[in-house]
């Protein structure tokens, strides 16, 4: 895995923006940044309330004066400290996502931020501008494909190992959150998930579609042309957009058709995340439950099982792997290898050097921007009982 | 598993309609006929060539004289014999299928056929009201429907162990078959399965999509009301209705949303019927690859996995086995089941007595004629882009 | 699947002993006569009691006459018959295997015997020395090693795809049958396996442990030269020779190490005969549950997954198949290969033809030696917690 | 998880013995005591060799003057510090531990050690000794036992959930590493764990039988009473004690039997660390590959499936989780969770306080004990031929 002391002597300074004690992805973000060593978490703004915010700072081990009230402030007082932070990681509610990353951007700052981009396409589309404009490193966290075996089906479909894509289906299908009741109390109000203005058009596509979305585009190197969708609320007593349920039919730009069904209300459903790609020659399918292995069927042949740490790898899957083969790697692992990732092509951009390719392969802006108009279509063929056509144009 | 022998006295004695010398099916329903040794296969029609119906005949062990060489001569011989056949068994080209089971029913028979039930939705409601008004017993052999822990997810699901239907998938994926060439010879001719008069509105729905409609059907006892579908080719070179791949969202009866993936162009797939549906209390998972087990998820408990054979198991399961936990039953042995059922139908009716509920599981014409309805909509939807109501009103 | 009716013109006409009315093992038997057709079961000698004996064959559909009331009447009877019986069966309990076997080959029978062979190894020598005398074809239905992917384990080791066998690993773990209780009743009396004198030296090796110790050899194509043993009871209340736990260590000729462990007392499991072998260039892996699938693991490539009818199959395994991929064959599938290829080998000899050479992989009289010498060699280890030697010389 | 930040007001102060440039288990370790946020690793030893030792700790991020030459160097210029280590781990080559652990334990440290203890069994129990004389906490990284999934295993037989413990199997069946050459070459000399004064009395029970012999306690929470093994070489050209397979039968302290088998010969086998025991009323199975999961058998009702993270599970498994269900955690993380628990241990001690109960799941100083006296047992039995009494009276 790629080190930063190593390159830059070093780790990053990193600040983060969200993740306060009830959180579940901030620790996960914390954690991937601390993994290989290459950060050190010097900032941190953890609740909208800046009493909270110094409090939880303070309690995951922020030194006082930089455990931040605001962005605002953090951005401002770490610019002017010598060892001031280098990067900045969102994990803050959806509806800020946006808010913060213009700021982070406007401040000079790479950012690492999880998804969605935003809760429009419009404000996400802005994001891409400015991010070009700045020539910052943006990591959008996708995490899935920080997955060993995931950068394999994505490299060996590009090699051609299985030949022209002529189909494709993924599932996300949960079952424990939000999966009974109509919503979730969260203390004293609701869940954040479970208002429309914090969680954007439809709960169960911004949650988990979108990685399911991510995920085929990123194995499969194309986008989707156009899908016909079924978006729904299964739950009795929930209403739209706080769909749980979405059933969706697409084309690929090479027109290769495509299933996809996600939903958080499958009862007792474990995580569910699933890919199955098939070509002219054979077929590829991973399971986000047993991610050490891929499985590639073969017409002619017995089918292949790769397993992470073993033999017939690409450099793509082995960049990605830290420990031997049968010593399970797992979403904590995954999510930092976007950490690391990241780590490289902001180290090559403050040395001023070209990054090595395969840290390229992490989830940007763009990657963003299309998941917006994935969703954006998707509700409105839901509505209108059509195909919709969804491409970005990027 | 019934017996005849028990109930009758002896075996029941079985003519024949297809499953020559190069049919996969052929030896499939004999083999289920023979399995329990309810049938003793006496007459066939192996063909639809005279003389080559006749030297296959006897080459599968038929006499000399009962081999014939056409289906209304052996309805004709076989009615005027003392000890002629009781039932007919079809398994002829799809297109025949109306034309033979007409034929039997006319001269008095109880019918097997395989599916589907005709090629063109009219046929299929004429057979409907031709069984009825007859009162004979036909036995459509959705096959996988005899598989014991089918039947078991069936009762779970009627008798509310899961709660209402939620949403429920359904897929067929396979490889082998007429996966990568655009059409398939046969000997001197093309494969009869590439010949649109005799295989129907669709390929792919036709050979294995009614399968896994069947299945959505038999397991959530409710029908399909509307569905939009993507039914396509994807294998360059081949044409509609070649199709080999079908995408499908659909709503049951209760307004639960489904979705469907069937292929035959899936490369180095095995084969790939699947079902998983979800209620509110928990979920129910069978892949056809491993028959034996059925998973049931639940939120608040650990997941249980039914065994073939083992505890747990309703009524509806117990009646479709034969041996005990842990020694697979697979393929032959549900195609059997079905064969079972309808000899325990076809004894009550000769007796004049109520058959057991639990021999009435097996599928019928009425299922028959839902799934050339699903055909028929899932086409109409895939040239229109639009949903599509599906049901057949009975 | 091989035929009879193509080559004799006609079925091989079968006469049964043992397998009444509470027989598990009985309808498996007959069925796997029935499965290929080869077979018709013409007459029956089903329990010690001639009364019950007559009634129980009419009541599986033997005529009357031909439903014998002991094994030297159906002898005696079918002999003056023009349309005599061909061939025996003999499913009756262990201690009459001997008794039934001497009784056929010295009336001129074939014979396909279930296992043990016999219930000493005494007896068991002296039958080989009988079937080679008599020149007939005898069958000991080890059925497990009918399975076409353990053909494939076997013929991929005898043509060195793995390399040099280094090691071993065999388990049968059930715990269904009598798993909890100290013995188990049968209607007025007690379980025959749990009567020392009908049971043998050791109930878990005879019952289970012979077929791990059977799979072991045919796979490995080696004999065990010696082992240590630890032959127990866990069930309290349980006494010698009713044992329910067997551990293992042992060397096969070429001096590679293997491990066994066979229960009946796991509570819960399912089934668990397993078999892992290794050799210098790969392993194999099987697992009766899911019989359809073979794995190889490669130390330089990704592991292989053999499948049922799919690609790279020896013709030892295309033999012993009969239907399409993935459309699962299970254990009455393979118990009918043994019942298959013996009839090859009876046409055969019938014709004074050699028979094909796969036809011959059955396990015959001398296999059934080789396990009552494995037998008596664990009992002796357990009784003086020394290695001891296990080599029959054959 | 537990934090110290919460507890304490700050990380423990780590330093490190071991674990430099070529090590696969000195990132593991490092990783590990990064994870939860407990431990910063401040002071390091990385090589016997005085200057790669500082220049190889520069690397990993240490300061310059806190990487040191030597551990007596450390020990002493650490003590002095205000801001000096509170904890050593270490992860040098086998035969180091020992000497290690007393310099440290005399200077006052709690210690974290890698497995083995030592490599006499002499050794082994002089540690005991002193780690009881100074109260210091000693944790043995037997890091399996910090999956959550082996945690529920242990209190589910512990509190009787599947009754009396009846008998046990463990497996840890490699093929990667060592597979295939007689010894394998380390740079310019060969790899240490083929010089028999730096691996101890065996490789194959050093390395990883003693992993699946702690399981068995562990889990059972019973020791190991008598054994008789077979400790051998498979690949030629190997001489004791370069084992590369251990096969072994024993007894547990109530005479349950047990098998046991291990090799890292298992060519193309993945890792393999396995278990199965059954009680009375049921079977748990746990395989180290799908870690997430534990499978419990039952006679009377279908089996279950335990989920990490997931409905079911007891205090002690909850404790080991960070992440929600369907989210695996890995290798990495069952390593950190003895991390937290010695770091929850260690606050206590340094508080004064009674640490948690759960805290003190952790595998200690007589663990390591045992398995000392485990392995001498196999290798003199494999010498001898007889079974050997294994118990240590602790």
């Amino acid at each position: 895995m790629y080190s930063t002391i190593g390159a830059l002597g070093r780790r990053l300074r990193l600040g983060v923006i969200g993740g306060g004690a009830k959180s579940f992805i901030g620790p996960v973000h914390r954690a991937a940044a601390r993994m290989d060593d290459n950060y050190e978490v010097v900032a941190s703004v953890l609740s909208s309330d800046p009493e909270r915010a110094k409090t939880e700072g303070v309690a995951i081990g922020i030194a006082p004066d930089r455990a931040y009230g605001s962005a605002e402030e953090m951005f401002a007082t770490e610019k002017a400290r010598e060892d001031g932070m280098d990067v900045v990681a969102i994990m803050s509610p959806n509806d800020s996502h946006y808010r913060y990353s213009v700021g982070a951007i406007e401040a000079g700052y790479d950012v690492i931020c999880d998804k969605p981009l935003a809760t429009s396409l419009d404000d996400g589309l802005d994001l891409v501008k400015r991010v070009k404009a700045a020539g910052i490193v943006f990591c959008q966290t996708f995490n899935y494909t920080g997955y060993p075996l995931v950068r394999q089906a994505m490299a060996m479909v590009r090699d051609g190992d299985i030949g022209a894509v002529r189909m494709v289906e993924a599932e996300y299908v949960q079952g424990y959150n939000y999966a009974l009741r109509p919503d979730e109390k969260d203390g004293a109000g609701k869940n954040w998930h479970f208002v429309p203005e914090k969680t954007g058009q439809s709960l169960v596509l911004g949650d988990i579609g979108s990685h399911a979305h991510h995920l085929v585009r990123y194995v499969t190197g194309m986008n989707l042309a156009r899908l016909v969708a079924d978006v729904t609320t299964t739950v009795p007593g929930r209403v739209s957009p706080s769909h749980d349920h979405a059933g969706m039919l697409f084309r690929l730009d090479n027109d290769a058709p495509g299933v996809m069904w996600v939903t958080q209300a499958g009862a007792g459903a474990v995580h569910g995340l699933y890919i199955r790609v098939f070509g002219e020659k054979g077929g590829l399918e991973w399971v986000q439950e047993t991610p050490n292995q891929l499985f590639h069927s073969r017409p002619e042949s017995p089918a292949l099982t790769y397993e992470r740490g073993g033999p017939g790898l690409k450099p793509e899957a082995r960049r990605a792997e830290r420990i031997a083969i049968g010593h399970p790697e797992g979403y904590q692992e995954a999510f930092a290898v976007l950490y690391a990732d990241a780590a490289e092509a902001i180290v090559a951009r403050k040395l001023g050097k070209a990054p090595n390719r395969l840290a390229l392969d992490f989830p940007g802006v763009v990657d963003g921007a299309h998941t917006l108009k994935f969703i954006a279509s998707a509700v409105e063929s839901a509505e209108t009982g059509r195909w919709v056509d969804c491409r970005l144009g990027m």
